[in-house]
């Protein structure tokens, strides 16, 4: 059992620590986006150096007192949020903020946790790099929380998840050891790969303090286009073709249903709106390509090609950076829209991709035998990924629903499932899928993961209950 | 401690499992290609599927019987040979040889440990897709073998790692579990990630037994070069400039010093040479292309770009698919030679990719300190690793320097060390780095793979004394 933070606990540790370590705890740090989860107090601290988040670390292993890491505070599952049990110290990574090193030569940057990432992006950039990582809370999300996470987002399809964009961490492992792993080397095996065990380890297993990142080339011409598509199964074959004519050229492959579109206007009326009907499901694809070549021909090639397979009915071919950048902002602002309309329940899913068509088809006639509701269903199409959430009719308010919101989840979960698809594509586990994991995760990994967890930190302080659940 | 494998042993598994899993342990799996390694006796078992390898680990968890895995016996570091303890089960995946599914619309393969690679390779390309793995001992070397050491070889720069080429498993844990990890998704955050624990642990944490394999599509249009370079700062300044005019397309770029030509001329007569009087260093440069890219004048352009510059000499652009399988024939057959030759002292080492010049530079006084050699430093330069091999003067024997080698391994792995690199970049630590992993690793990243290991394989059956020393 952990114990809760007390005042001696914080009067011994503003012995051994700055001053400016220790942070009021303001509201923002018990909320998340979603309002689904609220935090209890506690003690909030901001460690400055690495040394310093390991002092915190060993104390609170020492006293048994839980730590909840917390990075720009933009995760979906509650992984940053403690409700209930003893009051946690909360470790916030926003002092740790600097770009340690860029090696453009190298393609390698090394930044601290609490980079934002549009920082990380801006440093890249101005080396004439590319840091890939993209997705809508660039803005806010810290590197840390984007590499606990394994955060995902619309690059992945190039340029893989935030793991496969890391070639070492340093971090404070449970014990308040410093794990000093920034190797910036694309080879080394010596030993158990502890970078990518906590990556994707949600702060459970440690609390990582520094990455060494990879950056890949800046394209040197980039274009994008709007494709409305017949169904799910032509976006795979539309996929295809532009794998056959575009290569790995292709940044993004996004799929939007006309729910998107409809409840922008709804909710962002302000917002330009590329079709004035919008289409049932349109396709966004990105490209990003080397000085020789032309996004806007290979664009306007791809749509003659997949308009004469019947593929595709319409679609609108950027003229313009700036248009490129309006096609984006409206994929981008399906998240805020959906969070205005007010989901029942949202579903972070990935299915093998061949299996997408079927999944769609299926998930429609289950949710029907719950309900009316209205269904926003968008996402990474390249990566199987697809954000399949659930709304209330016009009308209807989310609180109507919430006797239904658990069996609309099974529903969709178990469906996923069925097809050999993840309950969690991007998202993570957090507090809010731990049941998830245990009813549909293979018991030989979940046995495997608490044997782990328990090795490394016996006493159960990192992120408790976050992934899995607190031993009792 | 563990118990030797004993007649009663043996006896009670022959009532369990069909007799097919019973071999003759035949010389062939107690020796290495380098002969520093010969394994002791034992009992070999050949599962057919992966129930009967979970029957085989759970018996031996059961009896405390030690467990080496064996894949197709190419390794370099011992990891596959068991020299002294208590007599070991040898588990060889070579039954379990199937292709068990081609999903080419996914870009996806699920393959079984067993199969060679060059099977994967096989089957990729009969569905019009490629298996980017390829290595010198590619015709012998079986996936799960290649998985558990995380296998680099000659596309890393371009498909990553084994790890890299990864999306699920299916594997045995220590307990004689099974784990059903062969989800062939892009995006699962569902909790830590076993699959890359596993891959590079080289056998200690459990007996990989499939694997779903990513899939690339296959380059419509390929081509090599053989550029002669000033030194290795003009190989790297050269591979900026071919990321610059080619982009993603570069699939290899390997550095080839003057040694590599002299040794095959020595010792492979009859090996066509590209070079009358070969350079002191060499490039070898790979593309693969979209169908409507030149890779021919791609590489004409790049050779007259860094003749301007300085930083080429003199080059071959090869003129046939033959002439660029004959460049690779002779890269490939460089660690024929070195063995033929003998090396006194082999390192598979990594820096940082700008630290490559100093490291070579370096490197050749420090071993004139410690006596006369001949050096072959060839490698996978895109990707930072050096094979830094140390070779006998003609006329001299590799024995003549026995009580050499350990200063000379000493001297270039401290080295390695300083420049923030790896004495293990591709290899792995088997049994023959372990004493460097203990010297040059992070005093809490070995903590953490110790708690690790004890954790997930209490007994320490799983490949005792590989990565990690046995507890005594």
């Amino acid at each position: 059992m952990l114990n809760p933070v007390t005042d001696a606990f914080a009067a011994d540790l503003r012995t051994r620590l700055p001053a400016a370590v220790f942070r009021e705890l303001t509201p923002a740090y018990l909320e998340e986006p979603r309002g689904r989860f609220r935090g209890q107090g506690g003690l909030l601290l901001a460690p400055g150096r690495v040394e310093e988040a390991a002092e915190i670390v060993r104390a609170c292993a020492t006293a048994r007192v839980g730590i909840v890491p917390y990075g720009g505070g933009t995760g979906l599952v509650g992984g940053q949020i403690l409700e209930a049990g003893p009051a946690p110290v909360i470790v916030t990574l926003e002092r740790m903020r600097a770009i340690r090193a860029v090696h453009a030569d190298e393609n390698v940057l090394v930044a601290e946790a609490g980079c934002i990432l549009t920082e990380v992006q801006d440093a890249a950039e101005a080396a004439g790099r590319l840091f890939p990582l993209s997705l809508a809370s660039e803005g806010s999300a810290r590197i840390g929380g984007l590499l606990s996470t394994n955060a995902g987002g619309v690059n992945v399809l190039r340029h893989g998840n935030a793991r496969d964009l890391c070639l070492g961490i340093e971090a404070v492992l449970p014990d308040g050891s410093i794990l000093k792993g920034l190797k910036r080397l694309r080879k080394d095996n010596t030993g158990y790969d502890l970078r990518y065990l906590l990556i994707g380890a949600e702060g459970t297993l440690g609390l990582i303090t520094a990455a060494a990142l990879k950056l890949a080339p800046r394209p040197a011409r980039t274009g994008a286009a709007l494709l409305a598509v017949r169904d799910p199964a032509a976006a795979l074959a539309l996929l295809a073709l532009a794998r056959d004519r575009v290569g790995e050229g292709i940044s993004a492959f996004e799929l939007i249903h006309r729910a998107g579109f409809d409840f922008i206007a709804e909710t962002l009326p302000d917002l330009r709106r590329p079709f004035a009907d919008p289409p049932d499901w349109t396709v966004l694809i990105d490209l990003g390509l080397g000085a020789g070549q032309d996004p806007g021909a290979a664009l306007e090639g791809l749509f003659a090609e997949a308009f004469e397979a019947g593929l595709v009915s319409d679609g609108l071919v950027a003229q313009s950076e700036a248009q490129r950048h309006d096609f984006w902002m409206v994929r981008e602002s399906i998240p805020l829209a959906n969070r205005r309309i007010g989901a029942i329940s949202s579903h972070d899913i990935s299915v093998p991709l061949s299996a997408i068509p079927d999944f769609i088809a299926a998930a429609g006639p289950a949710l029907a035998s719950i309900g009316r509701f209205r269904i926003n269903c968008f996402g990474h199409l390249g990566d199987g990924n697809l954000h399949y959430n659930v709304f209330p009719m016009p009308g209807e308010t989310r609180a109507d629903h919430e006797p239904r919101r658990s069996a609309i989840k099974r529903c969709i979960h178990d469906l996923v499932v069925s097809f050999d698809g993840s309950v969690s594509a991007e998202h993570g586990i957090g507090r809010m899928k731990v049941e998830d994991l245990e009813r549909y995760g293979d018991p030989a990994r979940l046995a495997a993961m608490r044997a782990i967890k328990a090795a490394l930190d016996p006493a159960g302080i990192m992120n408790p209950g976050a992934v899995l659940r607190a031993p009792s």
